[in-house]
């Protein structure tokens, strides 16, 4: 594959500026102190999760792996840092051959995760590696940001799907990635034609009112509709009077109508009302989709209302409050000196201020009780205990530069259901309160 | 141009499916029932501005513009289509010719707005038009939600230049239309690499603490980067201890040392100490830039600090609390019949919800009161008041599906620098209060 993955099939030279500027100066300063070949070991974690949030959900994963793979300096790019002079003569050469052939391991990607979690750890000189860390945060921040957001909505949801649509209230690239990361977190089928396109998510929609007022009456709006999309579409139904659409939406459609669509109002009521109405027209298997500024909370409330399906737009792409995840890329240790053979010493940064963190190449497990729920992440940077070696949650991502995890989209969503559902039941409330789970460090 | 603004130099087959499936099923409808080619006016406005933001900043329009340009049906995207049973073959045929020969005036690109200002205004067939709204909104409210996040950053900042460094916390490409839209809002720089070769907007960014722990010692370091990058650059100093970093960085670089920065702890406290420190270290031109989570009180916070520059990141690119924008793409006017001379008739959304709307094809323009100071939005559908007629806020952006409107982006910045100071001096004002113009609706 030569295409970054931008959601669609688009050809870009590369993922390479996808880069912060510090990430060139730093790499041209370690170049000409000779410390740019030292084996390096960068980690991925997150001091914490959004407040009152149980649980993080990683999704990216997939799409870090292409940008990886297509993270090279062509000579676009390179004229450009050159014009620039962003970086010197002797750092643009050492671009124009790079690919990255170091190891990353990760959690694998729909897996749950807490706060310290090791979520990917990217090993090779401090030249291949620092380069990367721009483009892997921005990718795992967002997407895991609306993923967390998905799962929360699928735990409210229950059985009842789930019908991603928030393109408009994001970025127009942003929300093909959003809705991969919704269907990882639980999602059923997206509005979004690109991300169908991209990633062969399930696509749904109809009509707004705009399609309604464009006719001279509902009733031809109705009409133009059944005759265009059968009698199995769904008909929004609250352009003007929502009862008085329902009788005619059934007039017009028989009693097999598909679906009908509440866009505003009070959800809660209305459904009510118009499956009561509905079952009266004698259309009992008419569904009612409900769509109006859901989030997890709205859609709970109406757990026990006659709705059969819920599209949600604004809340989930933008992380239900927590449009992104504090997740930061860490040197964790480095060689002594160069050679592959250098034995690796533990760094941090150590100064006062909330930003310290804890060296040393990390290996992480989630502890299970008797009964098979979760009880504890365990990270550590020594050996890994006994008990806890089948446990372990990091897999290999790429070896030697080659992406050895390739896996279809449908993986992390299935692996994300059962990780949540091996957490403590109180893992799904939607109240807030602390990380399910405690993050016990072994030295 | 043939390229869709992905914020690199990508060559995308369109911008067509970053479309929500109900619009080409509507499409489908209308082309079936006959009322494809009535003349419609679809105008994109918000109901309200975020709960107590005093204006709302505009950006996005010259993406819109470009995103418009390239939305065409290849066959690559007609297969996807066909293949999925989205639309038939009709429509399929229709799609096939499809290029927007329709008008759009706009609000210009920096211009500030209140609720109901109709800040793009589409106008063409059903057919023409309805495809647009996804990719309309999703640029105009991302983009937004970031410029009008930089422009109070910007108001708190003053004089002093603001660094844009949100990529990590954001979608990759989103990172790069948040560069530009903070740079619209204020902004000075940025650090992410796309978004100065996508936009010339100023790169910055010298090094991270991953090159201080790379080093064996903090002199180590300090001295390869300036070695590297000369006495001029930037020292980060709270890796270890601060105030021994800042006497080994102008022991090694000189009292000529550009700046050095603080990215964790009590800023204020130490900005007043490192001022201190240098001046009496002779480093009396030695600038101090501070970048630990940001936001526009923070910056507030620091006014009187001796602070002389400002990074800023998550809260930037996340709209500082209010991550999009809540722009609608409306059907306010529709032609009675075909052809180009039907008269328009208003049309609206009538239902309860709170999600009613105004119809009716509209003008706006900006109140000014004897000192030229703004007093209030006005917005109608009739005639302009001849004291308005020169006050008029919507300009041509698409002429008969030709772009007419393109402008450097430092227009865009100029203009909202020009427009935000036209207002009463509440609107920069940081704590929350009401739109600080009123909209005044005239029938």
């Amino acid at each position: 594959m030569n295409t970054a993955d931008l959601g669609l099939p688009v050809t870009v030279p590369s993922t390479a500026l996808f880069t912060d500027r510090y990430e060139l100066t730093m790499l041209q300063g370690a170049l000409r102190s000779g410390t740019a070949d030292r084996r390096c070991v960068f980690e991925v974690f997150t001091r914490r999760l959004p407040e009152g949030r149980r649980y993080g959900v990683l999704a990216g994963t997939g799409r870090v792996l292409d940008a990886v793979e297509n993270f090279r300096f062509d000579s676009g790019v390179l004229g450009f840092l050159a014009d620039q002079r962003i970086v010197d003569e002797a750092t643009l050469e050492w671009l124009a051959d790079y690919r990255f052939r170091g190891d990353i391991w990760g959690y694998p990607e729909g897996e749950v995760y807490f706060p310290g979690s090791p979520l990917m750890r990217v090993e090779g000189t401090f030249a291949e590696a620092v380069l990367l860390e721009t483009v892997i945060l921005s990718i795992l921040n967002h997407d895991s940001a609306v993923a967390a957001a998905a799962s929360r909505m699928a735990v409210a949801a229950g059985d009842r799907p789930l019908i991603e649509m928030g393109a408009r209230r994001t970025h127009e690239l942003a929300a093909v990635a959003a809705a991969r990361a919704a269907y990882v977190g639980g999602f059923t089928s997206t509005s979004d034609l690109a991300a169908g396109f991209r990633y062969n998510i399930p696509t749904v929609g109809t009509s707004a009112h705009a399609f309604t007022l464009l006719h001279d009456t509902e009733r031809d709006a109705f009409t133009a509709q059944v005759d265009s999309l059968g009698a199995g579409t769904t008909l929004l139904v609250d352009t003007y009077d929502v009862a008085e659409a329902v009788r005619m939406a059934v007039e017009v459609a028989g009693p097999g109508l598909g679906a009908v669509r509440i866009d505003s109002g009070d959800l809660l009521l209305l459904a009510h009302r118009v499956r009561q109405q509905l079952d009266e027209l004698g259309a009992k298997d008419t569904r009612i989709v409900v769509t109006s500024d859901l989030d997890e909370y709205a859609i709970a409330s109406l757990a026990a209302a006659p709705v059969d399906a819920y599209g949600v737009g604004t809340q989930l792409v933008t992380g239900s409050g927590h449009p992104t995840c504090s997740m930061v890329y860490k040197l964790v240790a480095r060689a002594e000196g160069p050679g592959a053979d250098a034995p690796l010493v533990p760094v941090a940064k150590k100064s006062m201020g909330g930003k310290a963190s804890l060296g040393g190449r990390k290996w992480a497990a989630r502890r299970v009780d008797a009964d098979g729920v979760a009880e504890a992440e365990v990270v550590g940077t020594g050996e890994v205990p006994a008990d806890l070696v089948d446990r372990q949650l990091l897999v290999p991502l790429v070896r030697g530069g080659e992406v050895v995890a390739r896996e279809p989209l449908d993986a992390p969503r299935d692996r994300h259901r059962a990780a949540r559902a091996a957490l403590p039941m109180s893992a799904t409330q939607l109240s807030r309160g602390e990380p399910v789970l405690p993050t016990h460090y072994l030295p």
